[in-house]
């Protein structure tokens, strides 16, 4: 790689053995990207997948860099948002994937938000039994979450990525310049997750970003460091739990009532994903504390920052409203986090103090959640 | 396991590390299955996905075994045939599997032939990114071919097994004596892939086969002993190269001309998958022989054997016509054995010398094919 990269451009390496893989992070990447490709995945042909919104703002941009790099690329573009994680927007990907006939040393670009990369990285996952993938985040969410570490999928009816694999990607680039483009709105959604590393482990980091928040949002300096960390953090755990038998259950901070409100508001624009898991993780902290397991201040500190952010924290911040705490506790149940009946949970013993609490009794969270709702 | 299962059941251990599993081979094992995996896997729930011929015959001999073992289940049943390969039907079953509350250490059962094994282990890859998968195969083909090493996947309209996943079984129950409830047509199929072990690299193997075929047939202890041989030869392979990256691809003797025909005439019962691969191997040992790899009497005694079985051997043998060589060329150039634009075949020495030939000549191919069309 020229120097000229090198100065502008974080790389994070995902340590997984002969399947280990690059995390590319830095602003305006999207031009470096065909060279980025094409230096680690030489003479490949190329499907893009993207949807509108991407796609109308950026895709000329990147089949330009990809054309530069001699790699020949097709568009597959689909509706934007949630709705196309599904069996049928799958079969119209993989298809479309084989019907440009690419093979199985070929790659698969996934060019957007979570749903595009989650859709994205199972069709390249299935097709020909798996074919290369690459990551291409476009929203916060996607750059320091879901382009990194394998988890792929679609959602039915009975839930929310229900149905998936584990297949990792062979290069994630991450351009922290076409965050720009996103509404405030999905970039606090995203902001959420990046916190989310912080309250995990990582007290430090959780102070600075109390500190240098606006940084982030503004497009500072601060948005690399943060991207960069977050992308460390998150690599650290799948190297070591890739299947999520252990520790990497971590990252379900605040997940678990975040996606009973997400499933209970139809997962609709009411509540998008960062929002639910922005109220899931001060949840998770006031659970613990009624638990006597850290202090209620730990709750009030989450909150503050993550208010002071623009993110809703309280149940009451979602509008139109929510079913009781049965209802609630019955999506709880469905969530994959489930295992024999009993519900595991991830609570804390203070901020950056995040543990796998398992055989957490069902009824002291419907009589939390009870109460939450009431006040 | 008790003596008197012992001594009446062949175990065979495909070694992949810590995914090993064994292969139980034997006459009467369905009324064993409940014990077998409980044994292995214990406390599960089990989803038991069939086919209406299948079930019909056996789901209440599979299900009684699994209750008297404590296993509780619930049958997933979907039309037989190949058609059932398809998007539609794997939708059906991944739902089925979750709206009964499956979790991801439960198991999912594939109870039919060749078709309901690839359906039902890609449907059991892809819940909840992966279930734990038993296969207990009725067919002879499923016996000692698709059971056994992890290739699961479905149709679409681009071409056959484009879609799938590696996903290794925890167990596999062959019970040869269901085999007697086989149509002839059905089992001679499924000899076809018996005699490529032999074809690949046992030469003994095809001999004894050549002596004792009629033994496999009746249902005497031939067909434990040339199933066992067959898993246990396929099980090398797979423990050796468990995503065919090299060395497995041996096991597509036959199977490349095989495909074209299947292709060609629609995957119908005019010619089914088997008696496809018998004709591939018949072509593949001629073809061999025109490119001066082997002995044009090696191809002879191929077909003489396949032939006597009652299996067919020739193009012509194909009901209602095929298409010319060009149509024939272009269905091979989809089947996934292509790497870059040139033709991967099996050829051979000779009977048990079977190698990977990379870079065959598309035009060579074409001119024998068009050769052999001409009669």
């Amino acid at each position: 790689m020229i120097s000229a990269e090198a100065s502008a451009t974080t790389s994070v390496r995902v340590a997984l053995g002969d399947r280990a893989y690059d995390i590319l992070i830095g602003r305006g990447l999207i031009a470096e990207a065909g060279r980025a490709i094409a230096e680690r995945l030489p003479r490949v042909r190329a499907a893009i997948v993207t949807d509108e919104t991407v796609g109308g703002l950026h895709l000329a941009a990147l089949t330009a860099s990809l054309d530069a790099a001699g790699i020949e690329s097709v568009p597959i573009v689909v509706a934007p948002g949630e709705g196309s994680k599904n069996f049928a927007t799958l079969e119209t990907v993989v298809r479309a994937i084989l019907a440009a006939r690419l093979e199985r040393g070929d790659i698969v670009v996934a060019f957007g938000g979570g749903v595009v990369g989650d859709l994205t990285g199972f069709a390249a996952a299935i097709t020909r039994r798996g074919m290369r993938f690459v990551q291409i985040p476009t929203s916060l969410l996607a750059q320091v979450d879901s382009s990194v570490g394998g988890k792929t999928g679609i959602n039915t009816a009975e839930g929310k990525n229900l149905v998936g694999s584990f297949h990792q990607p062979d290069l994630v680039i991450a351009d922290t310049g076409i965050l720009d483009t996103l509404s405030p709105r999905e970039f606090r959604a995203g902001y959420a997750e990046v916190a989310k590393y912080g309250l995990i482990d990582d007290p430090a980091f959780f102070a600075w970003l109390e500190q240098n928040w606006q940084g982030i949002l503004s497009g500072g300096p601060e948005r690399e460091h943060a991207v960069a960390t977050s992308c460390r953090a998150k690599a650290k755990v799948v190297a070591a739990d890739e299947h999520e038998t252990g520790e990497r259950a971590l990252l379900n901070l605040g997940h678990t009532f975040g996606h009973a409100l997400e499933s209970a508001t139809g997962y609709s624009q009411r509540l998008v994903h960062g929002e639910g898991v922005a109220i899931g993780m001060v949840l998770a902290h006031e659970f613990s504390a009624r638990m006597n397991l850290c202090s209620p201040d730990d709750g009030i500190r989450v909150e503050a920052h993550l208010k002071a952010v623009g993110l809703p924290t309280r149940l009451s911040d979602v509008p139109g409203g929510l079913p009781d705490a049965q209802d609630l506790m019955k999506r709880i149940a469905q969530d994959k986090k489930v295992s024999r009946g009993t519900l595991t949970f991830i609570l804390t013993h203070g901020v950056g103090k995040a543990f796998i609490a398992k055989d957490v009794p069902p009824a002291a969270v419907e009589a939390f959640l009870n109460d939450k709702l009431a006040g």
